[in-house]
Order: structure tokens, then sequence, then C-alpha cells
């Protein structure tokens, strides 16, 4: 067993890592750091745990200690899930001191050293750890995961991009209150409503879908135009994608690309690999958030009402994703897993 | 005062009509229809009355009249709430039997010889009136304002059609649950929820709002791709729409376009005319569907984060507008303002 | 295994039934009945599925029958999920034809020679079934569970009722909307709403209450005052609850006396038996319906805020339960359990 | 016109109380004040505006001022909506510096010199200000509404304890999320849950119903208890309320007190008085929160479901009033007409 250490280990992220790693077949959750508020108490004391599921045993009696690479003795892997201000120079700090960074932050995704990996697309990025040591020296890497909309609108495209070519994206989300972390978004102003802004949200779609589309040194060679949107539902974001394909597609040719594809880490068993990394339903009115957004364990993503587009030559579809499995926290498992089974941890 | 008869009265856009002829200075309901299971009744007894405002006194004590022409006596003008199924026939009826008949059913709206309004665009096409009388063979006129979606859309896309030009526009919506009518959406589907399926209604936003912004002979000259999707709120649709231009436009040019953009029923100084037909926010987190669905008096269509798009050549926004008010029973009041005012009534 | 038949299995009980009988070690569903509509389907065409959780492989293709007994054949055990309408004639008719009826609709609950059994408190009510026999000439039986609400609130007054005596209890309900069934609760009735009314709950009760506690021949002899009201949240239903004592009791022994409670099915390891009827919870804002609702699979009941009452010599606490496992079809699933213990099946 | 200012004017009731205050006929708002963060900021650029009626036009300009007496010159009353531990201090000094300050904060409710003040109840309250000045030595004053689930209680209550007598009271609470302020309840706290727990709210209620509904010196001698909650909704707080009654009474007769009721507030024909106080509704599902929390204005209590209790010797109902209005701002500037018109402003 791998020991793991979970930077912001109370936040919603943080305790969603928490969950995901326990009974992992290969990590243990061995230290939780935070900010200073929290030290000085264990982690039941110092984490308002907020999941449906109940606090780990293991982990809810170890101390909650500083966000420091002294502070966090001994552990194998480095897990975080920083806010992006904290992160970019934590981040470092862990690297510098020899470990391995596994990122949900945004602070260094878009770093051209540093590989943004949806694993069953990119994994190959890991081939940048190379350079970053080299460029940054140190011993440890930095490897981080797409933001939550990017993690769930690159699976479906992959195959598509691969197969009949993308010349255009259009993206309008329907976003879920955590992710917007905790306290997050207050009830007085999404009850009944829905916000049409996250800042930095569209920037982040827009341009990390491009590098996890994209070879290890270039971006992917298409446009992407979002709209990013925050509906009244808990965990689960809702994409409704507009595709302009570079080759004319029948509709169920697209379908079977998105069904057949699998990637590494389907190929290597890796633990919390989804036996399908794309789902596709039939049904009219699916996906539906509430209903389909634990597809998979959460690590799924599940597509829906492909159809023609009148606008372009394309297609139109509808995806769903957890945003903090699949968009967050088990992005973050999966990527250690990768690195695991690829000796880099 | 003319006197008005409200087919489908007891239902959600009935009720809707009820309220916004209540105290209007021209209309007065004097008749109000429903299926037989309300007859026999008096409104307040029939309709289960679910608006905030108290059920007009003037209609509470109304009998309950069959849906057919001679049940409804001695009114000037009929409003139709009716369900598409039923309203194609019995809208024909009270054609023939000599009514003008302002439709918000979908049952007529693509006929070639009936004018689908949205006043503010093309009040103009009631020139169709003409043509339908003389084909139709009948004194009466059935005239129809656009489904909920199509209401709103159209509205910015006017201003921007007319000085830029437009060769596509894709737009994704967030759908209040109102626009289902009642008992419409059960709870048990849509509460911590998105269903991204909306039966017809893609079909209707992409057709009407072409032959909105065309000529009463021709649909306008663009394509139009939707998605539709129902969110957990109440009353008001949010749109995120994509535009690519025919020619290139600053920013502020598409804004000053939809801020200054006027039409007949401000012109004539119609009552239900908002005094802006679209009104555009300048904060980065407007229009919001609850804060804003009231402007106007609910007939004002609110733009926000107007901004250059990433793929096209062209503008990106978001538009709200209120489903039952600006995309219902709004519109058909206006309709009838303007038919009045255009003496047709 | 024995052989399973439910009756009403594509409402949502009926889901419920079928969700939590996949994977029983003692029954599997092999038959499925429902109203004439659904039949000449099968099961996953005539159920429109909405648990989140898939539709259970071997009932999929399950053929929907008629709801009469000579359509369900070879069956060991009968469990109903009809309306109350429906079912106080049929599940007369299936015990007639010698089956055991295992219930959750309300039709018979107070019929004197049926047990209503909430199996930890009074599964001893079993011995009704022989009255029942003699007097109705049949060899099946009928075995009902509580309301929801009811299942709920007596759990946690059991033990209190035993060791201190209760002279009143006033409880106030906040209800999950999938206790309306499907499709229920319209929508435009419930976000952001309370509804405080819901057809006979508080006449439930206040009398099933009773007969739970009571002996098989005599409810028991304390007062109850129910407010029953409906409230936007999915499922589980929060019940305040003012408990005037018999004896006066320190609240410390008042949480022991819950916490300590076991029942016949704990006795007795049946498979649906939580480990604790009863979970007490020390924070001072848990249990909340969300997170607590899944304690114990559904099956637990969470208890929280213990504490003196200020108008009563007595105590007063906040009680949280699955309304459609505990509330409904687990309870139904835990006694056919006990009956099979006990050789009635 | 009388000059007003409002102390804590950016947050929820403090914008509440800006929106009532505009077309007011007696007060217009001259100074806004707010804590350290907000000022040198006009109103309209601190407050995050969150009303659905736009800021007021005279207000949003005004530069906001620090929370002290020399900051607000020349008013003649101030409205308080700050926040209960900087109420104390801060509002005693503003009656020192000899302002009548009518506040919605909780620091001084309780005092036995400090008129708290539900003034259809109990106005002659006032007469506890020639007390209070005396023995503290200021010329202005310190007059208090009650909490918000207070406020909506005692109204009913009140011509119930004078015809019939009261024993006891239970009520449970099922309250807004507007109660908890701004940003207050995060969202993932309260989608699709209810949380049983509000800090201090039932020592509110238990205490100040009494305050409100004894005589100056002396609280009315009878037991409240109370469970409180809050779930999923914006605005309105209903109460599920049980009384034992001192003397025997027909629900009839009970309805009758609560709709003959009226006080001072009617008979003055204070601007802000609703025409009743308390409105019962006959239909068996009302007063709903969403559909009657508007009433009056937001000032009236809306009352049903009156019945016959089982468990004690009286009746039960719900109650339901507005929280921001009634139970906050629309209270103070109830009080506030009331002072004006007995001269002490």
């Amino acid at each position: 067993m791998l020991k793991a250490a979970v930077l912001g280990a109370t936040g919603n992220v943080g305790q969603i890592f928490v969950q995901l790693l326990n009974g992992h077949p290969w990590f243990k959750v061995s230290a939780v750091a935070a900010s200073e508020r929290s030290t000085e108490r264990t982690y039941s004391e110092a984490a308002k745990w907020r999941q449906t599921m109940p606090i780990p045993e293991g982990v809810a009696d170890l101390d909650v200690v500083d966000i420091e690479p002294k502070a966090v003795k001994d552990v194998d892997v480095v897990f975080s899930a920083l806010p992006a201000d904290v992160a970019g120079k934590t981040e470092e700090n862990f690297a510098k001191a020899g470990y391995v960074v596994v990122s949900n932050a945004s602070a260094h995704r878009m770093d051209p050293d540093v590989p943004l990996l949806n694993p069953e697309i990119n994994c190959g990025h890991v081939s940048l750890i190379e350079e970053q040591r080299r460029k940054r020296k140190w011993d440890g890497a930095i490897v981080t995961n797409p933001n939550c909309s990017a993690s769930v609108l690159t699976l479906p495209l992959k195959p598509i991009y691969d197969e009949f070519g993308i010349n255009k994206v259009v993206v309008s989300t329907m976003q879920a209150i955590s992710g917007a972390g905790y306290p997050g978004v207050p009830s007085l102003d999404i009850v009944d409503n829905v916000i049409p802004f996250i800042g930095k949200e569209e920037e982040k779609l827009e341009t990390e879908t491009l590098k996890v589309l994209g070879s290890p040194s270039e971006p992917a060679g298409f446009k992407v135009s979002a709209s990013c949107h925050r509906v009244p539902t808990l965990d689960g974001h809702m994409e409704a994608v507009f595709v302009e394909l570079k080759r004319e597609a029948e509709t169920e040719s697209v379908i079977a690309a998105m069904e057949n594809f699998v990637g590494e880490p389907q190929k290597l068993k890796l633990p919390t690999a989804p036996e399908k990394p794309v789902v596709v339903r039939r049904e009219e009115d699916r996906p539906q958030t509430r209903l389909d957004r634990m597809e998979g364990n959460g690590m799924s993503v599940v597509v829906g009402r492909v159809r023609k587009d009148r606008a372009f030559r394309g297609v139109k579809f509808v995806a769903l994703g957890h945003n903090t499995i699949r968009g967050a926290a088990g992005c973050g498992v999966l990527n250690a897993e990768y690195l695991k089974a690829k000796k880099f941890i």
C-alpha cells in the first residue's frame, strides 16, 4: 500500500478524495493537510463532513497538519484539492521536496511542461514530466486533471475528433452547485434561479479542452466557444454540445465511435477506470442529472440525444458527468493510478 | 371596452390571460370556456387558481362554458390558451363563426396564411389575414404568437439581423417548469435535476424563429440549431445564444442595436408594450432567472454577457424572458392590442 | 429461494420493492402485476424506471400481468404496492386464493384482524393471522406495514413508551415528495413552497401509531395530534416530535433507551433488519434529510436534538426516516422476512 | 417628510428596509450606514442588490457611511438591521446621541425596559420608553420588533389568548432561507434537505412570544415549546401551531376571533398596516408558502387548517408570514409609523 497525503482535505473536493481513497486497493490516506484554521484538530473535528457515507474510520482521527512538505511526512503521493491561489506555490514546494503531486487545482494546468490529463484521452502526456523535472530542477512532479466541465466535455469529443475531425465546438453548460465548493453558492442566489456566469469557467473550458485533445506540445487545432451557467442541481454537470465535423458522418457512426471508445486506463484495468468512459443512452430524455451522474461510479460520462445539427455539418448531443468525481477527485485518483502503473510513483 | 373570451381559461396560460386582462384598459373578460370537466361550475370553482395575486373579482363568478362558438356569446375577441390537439379544429370553428382568435396554441402557427406575431418584430405579417380569409372563406381570423422559447430568442435577434445579418444561430435553453403547464412536470422528475428534452420544442424554436424574422411569405434565410432543457426554475426561460454574423461587428455596436430597438407596439404606445423590448445588462452575472424575469412587467427580454465568440465571427450572449407572459399570454394580449389599433377587432 | 410477485410493480413503491428484492437472499421477483394499461408489455417497457440504480436484469424482461390471482402463478408470497382504492378487494382475492399478501396499502391496515407491523415493535401481532383466517375463511393472509410517517414515528416512541410511559404526542411532519408516488406532486406546486396538507395523512398517523404500539387487540392508551406538511425534498420524512411522558425522565435516559432498542428482526438477524432501528445523533444540526435518510440502508430512523420540553413534562426531538424504504417497501420486505422466519410463508 | 437612516443597509434585511421605505408617505431614506468594508462607496456599489424590484433611485447614489452617530447626520429616525453582535453597543450609542432607534436586532429585545412590539398586539408597551430613558439617561430610545418566527406566531395567538385563554403552545416551524441573511445558508446545505436547527431560534420564539403577549412588566403566563427547522423555500415562515386553551372553544369561534382581530395600527390607519393582521383561509391546503406570503403586502399572517386538537383541549392550525416583511423590516416600519403617530418621533 502506498501512503497518500491529501492537501486541502477539509474542503468539498478534499472530502471526495478521502471518500474515494477509502478502501482503495493501492493508496491509503495517511496524512491530511489544511489551512491553519483547521490544524491542531483531528480530521473529524476540522472537516465539517457533508457526504452521505460516513467519514472513513482510518482518516477521522488523523491530525490535520499544515500544508507544507515538512509537515507531511513519509507519504508516497500527494493529492491536491487546494484552491487555485494557494495551490500555485504550495504544489511547487511539494514537487521540489520530491513529491509527485496529483492536483485538481487550476494553478499549473496550462503550464506547458505540466501534464493536464484526462487519462483515457491523453495519458501519454506524462512524457512532459521529464521536461518539467529538467527545467524546474526538481525530483517530484506536478500532474493535473482538467476543470470539471472540461473533463466531461473532452471524453465524448475524443473519439469524434479521432474519427471524423472537428472544426468547431459550441458548448453550453448547466453546472451543479457543488462545483463551487463549500460554502460556495449561497442558497438565496440559486433556489428558483439560473446564474449565467461562473468565474473563469469559460476560459478554462475553451483552453483546457484543446490542451487535453492536443499533442504534448501543441493544442488541438479547432475552436471552442463556451457559455457556462449554474443551475439548481447538487452534483453533475450537463453540457449541450454542438460539433462541426471535418468529415461528414452518420449519427450512428458517431454513436458507435463513442461507445467503442476505451483508453489506457481500461486496458491497464486501473481500479478506478470505468468499464466505459462514455455511455450512450438512446432514450429521448436521457441523460438526466440526478438519475445518471453516478454511472460508472461517477467516472463515466453519459451522452444522449445524439442527432444531426441543423446549423452545422455536424452533430449535437448532451453530455453529463459527475463534477466532483470524473470532474475532480475521481480523475485525480485515476491519474495517480496511471502514474503508479507507469512507475512514476 | 371590448368583451373577450378566454378558451382554455382554467389551465396555467389561461389563468395568466385572465390575470393580465384584469384591469386592462381595452379588454374585459366576459366569457371563460374550458373542457367539459369544468363546465356547470363557476370559474373560481373550476380553476384551481394558482397565481399569487387573487382571482379577479369580475371573472371568479362567470360560469365556465363549453369551448364552442355557440356557447360563447357576444364577445369581440377570443383568446385561446387551448392545448395544441384541441386548438386546431376549435380555433377554426371560432374563425368560421366570425371571431378573431388570438391564439397561443401551436396548431396553426406554421400555417402559411396565419400570422405568427412577436409584435415588435413582425406585426406587419397581419397582412396575411386577408389571404387567410379569402382562402378559408371565413370572416374571422386566427392570429398566433410564437412558442415561449422563440418569443424570447427572436427579440434580441431582430436588431442584430437587421443591422449585421445572420448566418447561423446556435441556442441552448434552460426552461422553467411552468412552460409545461399544470400539472405538467412531476416534482420527482425535476428536483435536483435537469431534463435535456422537451417534446417538439427544438423543432418549434428552429422553425418559428425563421418565420417570425422572415417576410410574410418567406422565412428568414439563416440556420438555427437548438438544444432545449428543463431546469428547476418556476418561471423564465434562459437561453445561451451564439450568433454567426454576416458582417463583422463590435460588441458595443451589437449592444447598441439591441438597446435602441423598438417596434410598432412602442410607437403606438400599446398598453402592454414594455418601454424597451430588449433590456441589456452590463453586470457579469445578469440576467438571472428569478431576479430579472419580471422586467417590463414580464414583457421585456433581458440580455446579458454580450461578448465575442471564439468559434464564430460573431457574438454570444444570454437572453431571459418570462415564458408565460412574453412567451405566451402577454404576447397574445399585445397582439390583440395591435389588432385593435389596426381595426381588425 | 421463494418466488415473489409484486402487485403495482410499475409505480414508485413497486419499483422500490423490485429494487430491494434484487439480490435478496430469500426472495426472488418472478411476477410483476400492474393495471391493464401496463399489461402485454415487459416490465422494462411498462415501468418508467426512475431509480438511480439500473433496472434489475431478471425483472426487466418479465411480462407484466394483470392484478389477479389467476394471472400470477406459482409464487410463494405477494407484495402489494397497490393504491388504496384498488388494494381493498384485490388483496382479499389473493388471500382467498391462498396467498400471503404483504401489503403497503392502507386499505386493510386498521382492520382489527389484520396485523399492522413495524416489525421491531410489534411483530407479535402476527398472532392476528389465525383470527383473520378463521373469520374470513381463507388460507392466505393479509399483513400490512404502517403509513410512511407512522413507520418513522413509532420506532423512537417504542422504547420511550416501554420505559417511561406516554401521555401525549404532538408531531409535525416535513414529508418528501416521493411519498405522493409518481407523477404525484406537480413541480409547480412544490418548488419554493410548503403545502401544509396531505390527504388523510394526519388521521393515519394518529390512529396507526396507536395500533402499532398497542396490543394485538387494543390500541395504545395515549393521544396523538399530528400536523402533516409537504416540503421540497425528494426522499425522507422529518418529524418534530413532542412527548409528554408518564414518568419523569432525564434526557440521557431517553437517549439510552432509544440507542439500546432492538427488536425481533435484529435478534433473528433478518437480512433487511438494520443493526440499529434507531440511531441517535448528538450534533446540534442532525439528522438532516439528505445526509441521513440512507442510514442503515434506509431502514434506520435517525433521531437528533433530544431535549427537555418547555411545555410538557417530557422530551422533544426530531426523527428522520426514509419514507419509501423504512416507510414502505423496506418495511414490507422486513415483514416478509419475519413471516418466513416464523413459517407463515 | 422625516429623514431616516438605515443601519446595516447593505444586508438582506437592510435592503428590505430600503425597499419598503421607497415611496413611503412619511419617511425618506437619507442615510445608509454599513460596516467599514462598505464605506467610501455609494449604496449601489456597496449593496449587492438582490431584490426583484430595482434599487430605489434616491438611495442608489447615497454614500455609505460608518455606523456611528457622528457619521449619520440630520436624520429623524434610525432603522437598525444590524447583526446582533454589532447592534448591542451601536444602538445604545445612537440612543445616547438622541435618536429613536427602531431595531430588528435581537440584542435588546429582552431588555426589561425596551419595548418589543408587534404593533397590532402590544403597541401600548411603548410606555416602557419613559423608564428606559430614565434608567439609561438618554434622550433617544430603542424600540424592537420580534424575531421573524415570533412575529408570525404572536398575531394569531393574540385574539385566541384574549378570548379563550392559553395554557400551552407547541409550535414547529418550517422557515425560509432568507431568514439567515446573505450569504446565509449555503446551497449545498439546503437543496433537497431539511436542517432541523436554527441557532437560538427556539429560545427566541419561546421567550419573545411571552413578552409580546404579556403586559409591559410581565410576560404572558403560559408555556411555549418550539422546534425550528430550515426548509428549501426563499421567503415565508410556515408554523404548525398546537394550542391548549384555558376555556373550551368551538373551532368556528376561534376562527371568528382571528378574523375579527384588528389592532391600533388598523384603527390609526397607519400606512403599512394591513387591512387584516390575520387572514384565515378555509381551503384544506392553504396557506402555502409561495402563494400566500405576500398577503397584505407581506404584512398579514395567513392562517389555515384551523381544527380541533386530538391531544389537547384546544385547536391546531398552520400560520404563514413573510419573514423579512412582517417578521423583520415591515414590522420595524410599522413600529416607526406608530411611534410617529404617538409623537415619539
